[in-house]
């Protein structure tokens, strides 16, 4: 089997990939949710229809490179976060990246519809920032430290959600 | 607040919750799999809807009782998984399930389309063996044991498929 | 329980809510209607999955606080309205805020579709006015002068329809 | 303009409207509500698209016959809602009901799409019971035994859920 | 009954009508159809929602001011078409006009999905110009020399298919 | 070109056509409502698929064989109404056929979603009845006799829908 | 790699493979248009999401063991087709298999949507006759005799039509 | 049978038609792809509603002028590659066009949703790149030099996204 992905990293917790550089600008919110986690993690391009080596590669190392959790995001026939799941006992989240003629209906349902026996966690169309404090949360289940990161998280969000509320009361109606 | 729900019990480590008993025939499928793979679970009628304390209550207190993932199903305009994320730091993990009328397409958007924040793990509709399963598989990261027995179930899967394909061998075309 | 909003304010009597200040540019044509009409209003931010606390103290606080109608806005897996409306007996009218990869579909299903016990009077897609107008016309049931006020209304829109008439007629074809 | 419905009934507080006898089996539950929780009604069948005479005078003289919230069932091209919001002041409730075909999204759709100035509480599809309920709450805005009643009704929900619960856990997995 | 709307004009073939001003752009296509067949034509904005009492004069009126066609276009929870069509014996046209949010799959089944007894001849999503060229196909089914030009019409979009043909050929792949 | 289909009838208004033989229990109830008129037609199998000939044959000879409209019935990619319309000046009214996966909706967008200069006169999915109704009314443009027949009709379902009114009044709720 | 399928087998033309024995009742309607016209062909059970080996093996080994074509068929996240064509340089037609909730919408999204550089060659949900037919066609390209039989199978169409058309003749209507 | 293409050109491999010179933009993607593999092709606009004659003579006749592959693509009520599937023996791929209300949905169901006996090839919407692919697939089966390109060109994806990648991990997150 030929691949020509480059797996030599160790020790990343998360493994972000997604099926195309187009992908990009919407999948790197995930890797900015780890960022601030301080959870450490690879991002790549891995597509299921046109490097199928690769994605079978990535998928049966992953456990002993150490990756714990895998955020894949494709659109369309978003077949990469299903294969990548059905090539890995890790738990893989999905993100379905909206699309131009369908808006995202076509890759949400390519990638939720699992069959029994090969879950995918699927998030909301673009999701990927929801996809990254998934994979902190999942991580949060084994670290407690994470987990009362997440918590600091949600509080910071109530008072966010404070801060907007004031804000609206100033403005004209 | 007054609350209904008798949440005595400890260290369970998957909490299952859905809406209303009729979901029941659909949600013990993820019991079953937690059963298969010997991790200990709750099982509880919390609707989002009908009793706001107990889910209110249930969230609040389920990292203390020591839940570590919980599975929540509902139908319709299903607030449950969605309203359980918002109220804990754990990983909640959503079952669409099949509505009447819209056959579940109206409890997988309300499930799955989560805001910024707040992820729901989602999975197919009425999906709740898989969403047994990736609760497993989450436990998986933190217990290297968890994870031995979910490659084991993958390589199961591949020998039924197997077995299938022996049969339609000598069905008749 | 702990919440930061303030609820001190008595005596408005219809409640607006919505789940991000996102949602404040289409809500805020209810309040716009409500104003038109001489309805005392308050408008707040109370999301239901980033501020729970909060949400449960507004629903739970409604009544007392003289909140006649509430009108809750949201977007996505919109739970705000139908959790609004299992915390609170007043009636709840919600409003579908348009999304941008499922156009408010989403939104418009997380909302209308709720259980038996728990009614949700949604309105369309970004029809926030409509939901004014429909506190108003739930207002005018108790108060004759409101009601009166609606039906000058109606009378009025023939009228702007009748001079919209007259300006096609003028149009080049 | 000659219409053949018989309107000499007065007193009643609800008015409930279906487009044809196909549609009461769903609509009758809206009437069970109501007399559950003692609310005069009456029960009519009257068609947009095959009565239109009928569905004029029902809208125009619904206030003076005292009627305070209409409930209006229809499905497919599901007109009889909106028309009877467009032709009255009184808040009118739409119900959804199901189709063979496109199983009620065409009613939903044609229902809760109004335009501005027009609104309709629509409810889920085949949501009768909710409309009845939602026409109770209406009247407990202005009559506090009523908004009681709801009080009590929402308990009582709480109640059954808790039953509910006890029968699952006897359940075998 | 009290209507605002001048239906003094006679002799008009076709009734071109609309819920809106905003449909304007849209409906107005129609008209030049039939301006380009020499088809006689008058039209209005007539609100089935916001004007009923001039739908209901306009449609019961129809048959005698010689009006031999409907046009009807409208947008969302449209029932401009399908009201007309249940107050006249004349044959509707209806025309689904695209909506924000929902793109037109609103108005289309609210036009289309009609109960029996009452038809809505529907054409596309903003397909006003073919509901003038079906206007026209239907008065052609009287008049020959009407029945002459569509035929006539046809052979010259062979010739416009033909053109375009050539002009892509000289284009560069 | 060699057809196969028996094309000598000659004086027959309506020409019904359906794609398949398992179209037929839908469009008969055109053929009935024809009948119940008065109005004389064929009616045929011309499958735009399986007989493309026959469609040309169909399409090209209907004017002079004395057809004055054509309703056409078809399921799933349902292309023989926008085929006819192509190959005929007469309108042509177009029947989506339910279908087992997609329950008509992919029938309902084929047949119309026609483009600019081939309308076809779309109703209701299985909506033969209408159909047949529509041929009706566009014969009643032509024919004074026939257009009366039509009030009486629409008079005739009034009384039906007095009569399914008398009839719930006794039912018990 | 460790595969389990047994690809011994030699000079088949068409592969045919399906997600799971569930498809089988489904998929047999392929292999018997093949065997109709005297194409060889192999039938298997090769699951994407739990033989993902296998499906690795069956396409990588596709062109050397003589396969011409590859039909496969799945439902729900069907990957399968759009995994088999990454995998291979033959073509693959893909047949979405009806699903329990969606019907078939999410087996015909997740095939047929594929990215640029790795089409599937789609049919209707459930169509896998037409797949072995589209098949045929495609060995029709290099093989006159079959494409021969093609036409003759068009046209005993035909004679399939005429006969259903004196069917309906006799019919009462 | 008077039709005005010019069909006199022989020896092209894939014969490129469309229902308008509108979908040229897209279309031209299935001409760039067959010049790059060297494959010889003509392109044509042939409309199967406005050119119905012109549709038959292509059809009939695309066997013996050379063509051994169709690409047809169209929008709407896309009936031109369903039709031409009908009129000829040889393999048609269907590309449906992106529609400005339903964004395609119409074009794919139209496209794909074919009968029983009539198989079209559908790539996704707007996929006309992939439908040039797929035909020199097609034309890969009889002629192993074309199947060696293609190979040739599936390993040149699989550089570019190696390539991809590599921009990627220089990017700043």
């Amino acid at each position: 089997m030929e691949n020509m992905i480059n797996l030599n990293e160790k020790n990343k917790r998360v493994g972000i990939v997604m099926g195309s550089s187009s992908d990009f600008p919407i999948m790197k919110e995930a890797a900015k949710i780890l960022k601030e986690f301080g959870i450490s993690y690879e991002i790549n391009i891995v597509s299921a229809h046109r490097t199928p080596n690769d994605l079978y590669e990535y998928g049966k190392t992953a456990v002993e490179r150490g990756i714990e959790v895998i955020i894949a995001g494709a659109g369309g026939a978003a077949h990469l976060p299903g294969m990548m799941a059905s090539l890995t006992a890790l738990p893989v989240i999905g993100v379905p990246v909206k699309t131009k003629s369908l808006k995202g209906i076509d890759s949400l349902l390519s990638i939720v519809q699992m069959p029994k026996g090969v879950p995918v966690a699927t998030v909301a169309i673009d999701g990927a920032a929801n996809a990254g404090l998934l994979a902190v949360q999942i991580l949060g289940v084994k670290d407690p430290e994470v987990m009362e990161k997440v918590i600091v998280y949600k509080k910071k969000m109530e008072y966010e959600v404070m801060e907007s509320r004031r804000k609206i009361e100033i403005e004209e109606i």
